[in-house]
């Protein structure tokens, strides 16, 4: 069965690649490598009780009563009870202990707040899959695979947890979140308030949907991001397509493109250059999303600000030939993936950590999470790709038989007109991609916004560390002050009273 | 098919009296009966146009991605465009034409606001059958008849309007709705604040859930209608029980019964005697939901205080027969089902007008929508009987298949626990048993209590009369002038620019 998804995933990046949706391997990519790395824990103990909660396969019909056992992890040596706080992180398309490991920020205020911490794995990650090893057999069985259901796992497990731990009745939940987590504690808190007092949704992207935001935001901010590192970068990587194709549009020239990146796969054909320019495309995209001011390992071990040192490869001043242009970008590309220098070779075929994720968030992005991309070559330095909905959504009906529903998220989460909701901060980092999708400027009075201009993909939520830039430090000071707001707004609140 | 459907419909009954779930019963009837009778329109001639919106079978998965017609009405004369409010009636369990001819008030402001009006129907409910005569053929079929479900169609459908409709992009939304379609348009306020900016949830007991009322409120405000209208008339029905158990302990018993009731299918046996208990029971409550001032037919043709009417066969002072007082009884019963002497004969299988929507809303009781009801015969003039949960659900298990989840509509909808919300009216007549699990205190500035102390069944809804009491004039009143606001504050909310 393992072997059966893999290849179905395999199949699923291989079908992308063809019919160039790049979009769904961007997110597949971005959303998912993330996950990978190890936390920077040395200050802060990582210690949790891992539990499985009897959850409904489906909360919207009552026709399929089976259930399935949703993992969540607690940390409660700090909590004060009863009445201390739950910080509860909405799991998102991955292993829930990645995101246990990478949350950094909530372990490191969890004394001070008294709290509780509550890590809770999304259904169809990590161990939590509704139908076992058959969850992502066929369309029938991944049906339950959605962020309403997601939203409802949330609600049931934190209902159960309120009302059969003790002192946990009073307690205040606060939703945190990065990224595609960071959607769904805002969502959680629009869906739910009556189960989460506040959310923090760390670089969400709730508007990077039809209609909401211009499709080439994502990539133009990709091209900053190496514009500003380095001199000419961002304009030696827009040539550097071109001399791809310059140099794959021969069999020798193919043979020194797989040397020359020690591909582990030798590219045989223009169908593999392809793949291996979306590869590359994909690579710089990540570093924009993991550019962290310090050593880390995230997506993959690197050095700290990692473009400015993929940039010191990508300098060329004047016209060099495509085959110096392309040593460059090798150069650059081994940066990302092999700083520790332990890499035999590159594999194109992979940029994340293997995880089921993959094959999810595909599904999720070919059903509710349409996120129109696009890249026109000149705001950014990639190829030109327009946003073409109908092939995207031919591409998933190939895929899974099931059709995307453009408009569907904009109606169940509201799009731009969130106003009425309350208690959420969206925070973003300006040198994140992702930002063109979130909300960067305040909504309301308590719909705020918290932007980290020297900060990549939600690093106010990972551990503090020396090299943090004073940004994410005020970041994390405010939006410590919003919880603690939102946790007196709840203890004030009138007691409602049961029926007996 | 419509066969089929019926006897299923027959069988629920006789299940549910046999198993003596009151409750299954007294919502069947009380939640539907109240779509009978015309509409007191001859002032206000009621005009509009029917049309049919292609909807999704399911918002919440995308394997089945099957469609079906929903009937919505639209009366657009005194519609102001650009940019005229819309009210919108967010459908119940019924025929759509029914709400629309029995919810004059919209009607009445519709001019004064310039407001188009749209009525859209419920799935699975009049015309709008997802799968046509197959809809209730079994539990699959009936498995998308959910409460989310139809809030999902109600926002698609607006949003649809909004975009394709000249002029209504920037309309601001109200929706309105009386009983289950009261909880909607609170709901539908809760979940979508996008979509719609307020709503005027009218008798919507959106707290008779499990664990947030006593599950005797209900039927002890039913007593409460009779002790108030006349002399010893509570003291007198409380009494009828014992008096009918006695009497109908015998077959010459059963006979007397049966002619005194002027019954169509004359009394058997115990099982029958239950019944009618049960029917005579549901008729109190029906008398109770619709004791309007004025003579109105609304459930049954009835004279004004209709309560008034029935008390006077029911004031016997001393103890007297068992027969004298179940005379007296059936003098009152005939009130509510004889008062223009057209019925030759009583059917007890029968107090409501025919409509799907009985079986509908029993599946709907049976999985979303538990509420528990009780007696004690002691704070209320039924027999005493406890809310049994588990025979309830086996009940429903063996009707349908499915069975109930008492926790989730509290978990969904919030509970007691509403206030982060806004822009909510909860209207509420005294007189009205479903006031029990309503919201009859203010939560907040902008989610507020309208009490009709003289106002059965979301009396506020129905046309002007001049027999209205003060009340009821003054919560139009107000109402309309929360109205106003919620629209002055939606056209002076900013406007969300939308990408290209």
């Amino acid at each position: 069965m393992r072997t059966g998804v893999w290849d179905w995933a395999a199949a699923a990046c291989i079908l992308t690649l063809c019919f160039g949706c790049l979009h769904v391997i961007a997110l597949k990519s971005q959303l998912f490598t993330r996950l990978g790395g190890l936390a920077y824990s040395s200050e802060t103990p990582i210690n949790y009780e891992t539990f499985y909660f009897e959850q409904k396969v489906d909360h919207f019909g009552f026709l399929e009563d089976g259930t399935f056992k949703q993992r969540y992890l607690v940390a409660d040596k700090h909590w004060k009870q009863p009445g201390g706080p739950i910080l509860f992180y909405t799991g998102n398309e991955g292993d829930i202990t990645w995101f246990c490991n990478n949350t950094g920020f909530v372990w490191e205020i969890a004394e001070e707040l008294g709290a509780m911490l509550v890590f809770a794995e999304h259904r169809y990650y990590g161990e939590s899959l509704p139908f076992g090893q058959d969850s992502y057999s066929d369309s029938k069985h991944l049906n339950y695979l959605t962020s309403e259901q997601a939203l409802a796992d949330f609600a049931v497990l934190l209902q159960n947890l309120k009302s059969t731990l003790p002192g946990a009745q009073r307690s205040p939940v606060i939703a945190v979140g990065g990224s595609y987590g960071g959607m769904l504690s805002a969502w959680f808190r629009m869906k739910y308030p009556n189960i989460v007092a506040g959310a923090l949704a760390s670089s969400a992207p709730i508007w990077q949907f039809p209609g909401m935001v211009p499709c080439g935001d994502f990539y133009r901010i990709v091209t900053q991001d190496f514009a500003k590192s380095g001199h000419n970068c961002d304009a030696n990587i827009r040539k550097s397509w071109r001399a791809i194709n310059n140099v794959s549009s021969t069999a020798s020239g193919l043979q020194w493109l797989s040397d020359e990146f020690s591909l582990c796969s030798p590219l045989k054909n223009k169908i593999d250059a392809v793949g291996f320019k979306n590869w590359l495309q994909e690579t710089w995209v990540n570093l924009a999303m993991v550019d962290y001011p310090y050593e880390a390992n995230f997506l993959q071990p690197l050095p700290r600000w990692p473009i400015q040192v993929v940039c010191k490869y990508l300098g060329f001043d004047a016209a060099v030939s495509d085959y110096q242009l392309l040593h460059g970008v090798s150069q650059a590309a081994k940066v990302y993936y092999n700083y520790t220098g332990s890499s035999s070779c590159l594999n194109t075929s992979q940029t994340a950590t293997g995880s089921l994720g993959i094959l999810g968030w595909t599904y999720q992005a070919c059903t509710e999470m349409v996120m129109p991309m696009c890249t026109d070559g000149v705001q950014d330095m990639f190829e030109p790709e327009e946003w073409n909905f109908q092939a995207f959504s031919d591409e998933c009906n190939a895929m899974f038989g099931v059709r995307p529903r453009a408009d569907w998220a904009g109606i169940a989460y509201g799009g731009k007109d969130i106003a009425a909701h309350s208690n959420i901060i969206f925070s973003n980092g300006g040198l994140d991609p992702w930002s063109a999708g979130g909300v960067t400027h305040n909504i309301s009075g308590s719909l705020v916004s918290i932007l980290i201009p020297d900060g990549a993909h939600h690093l106010d939520l990972r551990y503090s560390n020396d090299h943090d830039p004073p940004s994410v430090r005020e970041a994390r000071a405010l939006e410590l002050e919003y919880f603690r707001e939102w946790i007196g707004q709840a203890k004030e609140a009138p007691r409602t009273a049961s029926a007996p």
